[in-house]
């Protein structure tokens, strides 16, 4: 926890570099300095690529010609989304030793938003698991607590923030993969509304729930990072520089409020108490709902063994030894999924879609924990509640089947180990959620 | 063949219908003269219902409160698709004893034009297949030999218009359905562009694919029942009246022309060698184009099987008993197809729509048979070509696949038994096709 950017925001970094107190080339210098390979964060850092990238932000810094807001900032990025020149490896030994050749929509964005690409950070392997250490570079480690997952499938880029090695990183979210790291790491992780940040260049998981997202060290950080991103409405889309954060978000006094409780099903109680304790100390009015994520679990299983099989058949009939065992057992599970499945899956999510529009409608935000659990020891398979692949992702996988804008904030700690509220919304209301996920974070508790 | 209505069009019939020469009641009365039992084309005759929708036509069009080209025009509607208050049998005896509460929208549109409607035409059971043989209600007979297969699952809709019962049916089109038993009976069919016409109320046989359409003399009479029933774009959506022939359809005179066969893969020569024939007649100028109908027919199969067994996966478990054991075999073969082949081909799908569309773009018009054989004796599962179920969905599921406006029309005979030709466009050239496949069908041989 120790980094150079523990507790920097994007905000504070960029004033800084406006102010000439710190350089770009600087930040760069502090964010290698602040890598700790104990904690394998990161497969690639590409030194040579970032002091270029520094390079110039400074000099452009210097000359005015201001980038907004991720200008001359240090980022990480997942190793499923291709950088051009470097690795991209899937945390896969089929990719070993592949190059990218282009680089992909999100890091073409950030380069034009003038942004230091560090290095990729480490993947569960093909993003095809929610625990972080199934990967052929090996486990991603907690820095809360080295012994301890740092969950997935993100692992790297939640790390690289978490111990305040970058202030940003990217990452994937088809189940939970930005949300579940960050959660477990005790960092903010924002995965928008389906399709806002492109998915080109990023390999495939299951292309209905495959979604870009970020991870920082705060929501107004995420917000920042988002709005770069983003293909957003005009009049949105220009990045403002310095950052304003929001106004304070206030729920509508009206009976029920605008926040509404989503009860969770299965849990440690111990966690539930925790974030459920955070969350009425903030919204004391919040209304108690009911959504059925047992059900959208199935649907989404049922949708996203088809397809994630229809992405890896090939390699698993021609060399299906190259597989970590755990990801191989996986899929061919998936593959024998009935087709019938995934077409009532596909159906019934149209069902819980309009349900959920519905809730929507009356209810600003939606709140419920992100993860049931504490980050488990790393090699676990399961936990009291259950065997920890579907549990994982328990409380995540419903805004994938449904697209909806989710973020995962700190909400206190059990036996030291960090919990996490997550909050949803509509597509349109996300500055809503950032400035409630920012009332979250900064709870008394 | 000697029904009141064989040899006459709507054209014919409005104008006698305006002139006074005939009335919508007199229509009805030759209507149900000229059912023949033993073709086997109604399970149900509306006897009361019709002779009261009669009747409020003739006073309709007696006070000039002309509904269009379909007023007081007797039509027949397969029985998949609900009419109030009659059954909806399904060719199956799931659906024994089973009354429908509302008309499906197509029924809707056919009341709003002043319609009578007849009756129920038999189906292959739940549409899914393209023999005709295989129902609840026994087999529909061809009217040219009624010891052959009328082809399917529109069956009865064909045999009413090729018996001259109706000079229209309405049918549905999955994969070929109304096109294999215009084409075997030696009428027109034509399949819209998809959700063209819409399907609320029409039992599902596989979503993506599920067309309704019309059977009807000639290609003109087609294009009248269209344009009455479909959604179609602002200032072409006024029913005209009397209906005027479009201008007679000149292919292009550039090299390669508008016009483009398509080789078909697996045909009896016979019947490749007529229909050729009559296309080269019409169209001398006609590119030779290759489309991978074979592929178009795999990726549709994957589809199919998973969509139809999931309209059907709680009856195949509670009461399988009660299909028609081809139907029974067939959706348990179904069922077993994997969801990632499903993924894969929805994949491939959206490739060879591009590809198409380009084909599109350079003709205007694609031709080729509708059938590789004639109508096979009842009972007959396959042929030299192979087993019956693909070989007869061979050429036109393709259309389906891609949702392309698609007409067969009669295009001579081999052994005395219909052959006939598929026109092909794209969604907005739909006159053109209705103009050429007049030419095809008048043209001399």
């Amino acid at each position: 926890m120790g980094g150079f950017f523990a507790g920097r925001t994007l905000a504070d970094l960029g004033a800084a570099l406006r102010a000439g107190t710190e350089s770009a080339s600087g930040l760069l210098e502090r964010a290698l300095e602040s890598v700790d390979p104990s904690l394998n964060a990161f497969v690639t850092l590409d030194e040579e690529g970032a002091a270029v990238a520094a390079r110039q932000a400074d000099e452009e810094l210097g000359s005015s010609a201001d980038r907004g807001p991720l200008h001359g900032i240090p980022v990480a990025v997942k190793d499923i989304i291709d950088v051009a020149g470097l690795p991209t490896g899937m945390g896969s030994a089929h990719f070993a030793g592949h190059t990218a050749e282009h680089d992909a929509a999100v890091v073409t964005r950030l380069r034009t938003a003038g942004a230091v690409i560090v290095g990729k950070t480490g993947t569960h392997e093909f993003a095809y698991g929610g625990t972080g250490d199934v990967s052929a570079d090996g486990p991603c480690r907690n820095p809360r607590d080295p012994s301890r997952m740092s969950g997935g499938s993100s692992s790297g880029s939640a790390v690289a923030v978490a111990a305040g090695t970058v202030p940003l990183a990217i990452g994937t979210d088809t189940g939970g993969s930005v949300r579940i790291p960050a959660a477990f790491c005790g960092i903010t992780g924002f995965k928008p509304r389906f399709g806002a940040i492109p998915t080109g260049g990023v390999f495939p998981l299951a292309r209905s729930f495959d979604h870009v997202g970020v991870l920082a060290g705060t929501p107004a950080d995420c917000r920042t990072a988002y709005r770069v991103l983003a293909d957003l409405p005009p009049g949105l889309s220009e990045p403002r520089e310095p950052f304003e954060p929001p106004e304070p978000f206030e729920p509508r006094p009206e009976p029920g409020g605008s926040v509404a409780w989503i009860e969770p099903q299965e849990i440690d109680p111990d966690v539930e108490r925790a974030v459920a304790g955070t969350v009425r100390a903030v919204f004391p009015d919040a209304a108690s709902v009911k959504v059925d994520l047992k059900e959208l679990r199935r649907v989404f299983a049922a949708i996203q063994d088809s397809e994630a099989y229809e992405v890896h058949a090939e390699r698993v009939a021609d060399a299906p030894e190259l597989f970590q065992r755990p990801t191989l057992e996986r899929l061919e599970r998936a593959g024998r999924t009935p087709g019938w499945r995934y077409v009532r899956a596909e159906r019934e999510r149209a069902e819980i879609r309009r349900e959920v529009e519905v809730l929507l409608r009356r209810h600003d935000l939606l709140v419920l924990p992100t993860m049931p659990i504490t980050a488990p020891p790393i090699g676990t398979t399961g936990s009291d509640l259950g065997p920890l692949t579907p549990l994982l992702i328990s409380l995540t996988c419903a805004w994938n089947v449904l697209g909806l804008p989710a973020i995962s904030v700190p909400a206190g700690t059990v036996g030291g180990l960090p919990v996490a509220a997550q909050l949803v919304t509509r597509p349109g209301a996300e500055d809503l959620l950032f400035a409630a996920a920012e009332r979250l974070r900064s709870a008394p508790r």
